[in-house]
């Protein structure tokens, strides 16, 4: 049974106490925020539980396995650091840090102590995610062609964070679990039609080897909420709506083949095949329940988790490198030593 | 009563003679094609019209007033010149020429001969975009903050023509009369996943002054077909589906304010509006008819058309700049002398 | 500040307590439940609140105004007879009662004791169906034509309660508001194709004066769950789809207009009229919120509230005479004394 | 190769003689049409065959293998008597006739001519019926538990015709195919809630054995178009919409199982399976078409069709106790001698 202690008690802070709670290979012992009310609120719903205004007693509590951060993202990095230098896993709210130097420094340091880091991409968890990476994996998708993400809705503007950040970055998540090989440009559009002093509207393309693009259309100034994926395979496509209730994963045995017939190569090369679609079960348990048993799962044996240091840090990388490449208004940028 | 010549009778020429001899101010009294099945096709309609293979003879007939020419784009620069020539008006299919070199000398010699020419963008005459614009000019929408286009399906790869010529082309017609000032910016990334010789995706962004971004999404590979466009105002926001039969147009009483509260201001400097949704009624009479009653309309004043030979050249020269960027990784090119 | 006791801590009662404890006017000072594990609920979330396993407790104390009771069916017409007794308003959950004859007691008991009842139908109280009322209150609908509800999903079977009950109920307490005048008729056919005791699907139809029909069309057995109202008036109508997030009601500028035109009356005495549609923003705060506001309104004036004692007699009614023109294959049973 | 000859070329014959042209064992020789404007329509399209006014003529004529019949119902009995009298095949437009003594007279002179009628209840011929049906006969629907459908639009008004007769015979010829067993009561319930002289509105229910219920929402006055059937199983469930372009049929692995667990059969003695949704690809060609090929194929044999005049009278008669029924408010009518 691994015991947790949950730093910070705000907006994420309670869900993750719920899940990690419920798990069946961990409790959580410890709560440490700095603001009373949040104490109050976890001291009402847990009464047998340690509640203190101080991160640092529970990163140096013994009898405590890892640590949850929730915080605010400046803060991760000295959080984080702390707890595995006590010999903690840590499992680390999105994005893992501020900027790609201190992602890579906290990875390299978990790799010293030996100890796992969990960036908490919850969507990677979803079960429709995961619908998507077990067909990836049974070849029914065949090569990925494209990745294409509209993510986009009225609002909200946040203190300090672009849309890019906040939307954009579950697609980066999703889109190096599922491509194979790795993005080796990024160009981002974006634009503050408001001129409040934050990008709201961003267009971002990564490129992979073999011309496969993935392209995120990021924006806080839609009339309509859209969380739409289409993954095009050479063998079938996909159709991912997060806001379909039942519907979320469609595979279509749809794509294009080469005629082998010679008089019609002439004028065009291909053909189209139409066939049936299937709209899976989806698996509609929270995500976060699966995010902790991964973690739990992950930390028991010391292994590292599905989302873990390396890839949140290059998350961060891909999100910096966005920002660097829209302020160069979307030149297309080379990413080098992936 | 506007009399027309008709060139070319393959996939769209049946339908410009069609609604050319259905308007109230023209008739079709002459077609020429070279393939003797489709002169056979016309022949079968109109028994009574002047059916030839010789283009020539119509630029020459003096009893004809206007000249429509529905061949491929690489023979419309001479056809049209010759027309024009010979005095005639000329509406030519999209998009004008292939090269904005060609278009602009056929815009130039249009002025000398004092000759309109009305390139053939049909969707500006649509029920759905004549009422966007109506709403435009009543102030319902505001300052358009941006403009965002998914427009994608399965196929058709065509000979000779990308995703951009095939699909873009029609949301920079859009995009034109739309937006007010001028595009300063262009930029197109564009890829060829199945390797076949031709783009089949590509994400096309057009920079306006003040921080306004029209952003174009195209596709050959999606298994889905999606026409939706999203139009955002500082007033109200639109969608345009065209897909959808009965509320192509929805206009949403939706944006965001600027807050006056001093302390949210230092959390969160706006605020969102969400009201009413109003789907008005769409003219559903044919795009083409309306371009039809509005080439009378132009040639028989003498007056420019809405998608006169000066924007046709302007959208050729898009669709080359899209090119030039999408061989170039998407860089931002400036447009200058619009 | 009305106080209230809530008996019944199981599947609704929580949500009760809630809503009469965030109310403006009222609190909710006691909770009496038999079943054990309830009462610890209630007492972990309410730790100052009295909780009984004993109603006669709550409904003998004096310092409480009003009785709300979320039990089974068949105890309401003991509890509310005794809490009316004791000189208190009372709240039943629907329906009133499981006969007609105790309902009509009830409401007569409720007259003598000039307390009122209040039958917790909360889908009137929802910002969708308060739309529609506002909107025929305003004269926008015209003469309502007729109105017609799918309300299907897969299951729920429940124990001694068919679909007819389940779910037509919801239908009756809607129609009941909306309509004018009285139904003067209802026929229901049902059945039970699984052979399990209970009716899962019915076909239930009210008629009232002038050829206006209400038609409700109830399954647990279909794949896909809709809820959909059609509600048609000479002046416009009215699609309220509860399932939809945004755009719940819609308001169709559409009808059937008598044609003036002697020559067409020949052929066709009608012709359409299709305009613009409206789909407003609609109050998305908690129905149950609306209904706890009206009652402590209601309660604190004495006055009878919108889905007072009466009303929910005569839906029980229907539901009543529902069950016997199923029994009967569907006969059209009379309604009078209304 | 079949020769047809066509009576009637208003709205529906032109059609027929475009597939029966068409198809790859028939053509049609001759049109009848009283009506000169038709005549010369005809005459137009197919200069080559024999255009007259008088439908006896082309009954007469020994070169004329088969009839095909698209006039105003009442002049069915006459047409398709005399051409079954002179030994020909005869294709009917739906409804057979206006009255089910006339439908079975028919039916039994052609069985006493040894010639086949066929009635061309087009929507049995479509790729979504006979999806529906293969899927039935390859046992993956199992026993099916109801049939409920609803087709509603605005409009539109017949002369003489009410909405029974307009929409819900569009169902009947589905349901005669898609159903075992024989219907065994039916009532009807409808309304003319704009006192037009002709029902707008109705819901019309099938008993059939074994608590089977076959429902029919029909409307004339509803502001959106319908066209949705939902078919139950106790193995899946199937939604057809005829109005999606790519899904029209989903077949739902969704249903209610008996639950073993006697604990739970106390409560509540079923649960309810939710599994994956397949769309298949269905065959998008012409429904008229198939029917062509169908007939004659049939005729050919001289076998009965699917839709032959068997069936065609079933549907008449139930059409008019339809009728009977709503005359009745709605009373259950026992089906006898099917």
């Amino acid at each position: 049974m691994l015991k947790y202690g949950v730093i910070g008690y705000g907006y994420w802070g309670p869900n993750l106490v719920r899940v990690l709670n419920t798990a069946k290979d961990s409790r959580v012992v410890a709560v440490a925020d700095q603001v009373a009310a949040n104490r109050e609120k976890a001291a009402g719903l847990y009464p047998a539980m340690k509640i203190t205004d101080d991160a640092r007693e529970l990163i140096a509590d013994p009898a405590i396995d890892a640590i949850a951060i929730a915080t605010p993202v400046t803060t991760h990095f000295d959080l984080a650091w702390a707890a595995l230098d006590a010999g903690k896993h840590v499992i680390v709210e999105k994005p893992l840090c501020e900027s790609t130097e201190k992602a890579e420094k906290l990875v390299e340091f978990a790799a010293k102590k030996q100890r796992q880091i969990l960036v908490d991409h919850t969507f990677v968890y979803t079960g429709a995610v995961r619908k998507v990476l077990s067909y990836r994996d049974e070849g029914r998708i065949g090569r990925v062609l494209y990745y294409d993400s509209t993510r986009i809705n009225l609002g909200l503007y946040q203190k300090d964070v672009n849309v890019i950040w906040d939307l954009a970055v579950h697609d980066f998540s999703i889109i190096l679990q599922l491509l194979p090989g790795r993005p080796v440009g990024i160009s981002a559009i974006s634009s503050d039609p408001l001129k409040i002093g934050v990008e709201a509207v961003a267009q971002i393309t990564l490129l992979y080897p073999e011309q496969v693009m993935a392209h995120v259309n990021t924006s806080w100034l839609s009339p309509v909420k859209v969380r739409q994926i289409l993954i095009g395979g050479d063998k079938s496509m996909i159709v991912y709506d997060d806001l379909e209730p039942d519907t979320k994963i469609r595979l279509y045995d749809k794509g294009v083949e080469f005629t082998q017939d010679p008089q019609r190569q002439y004028a065009m090369k291909v053909e189209y095949r139409v066939g049936d679609m299937l709209a899976p079960q989806v698996d509609s348990r929270e995500a976060l329940s699966h995010m902790a048993a991964h973690a739990n799962e992950c930390f028991a044996a010391n292994k590292p988790p599905l989302t873990g240091g390396e890839v949140g840090a290059k998350i961060v990388r891909l999100l910096e490198l966005a920002d660097l490449s829209a302020s160069k208004r979307g030149e297309m940028l080379c990413i080098e030593n992936w």
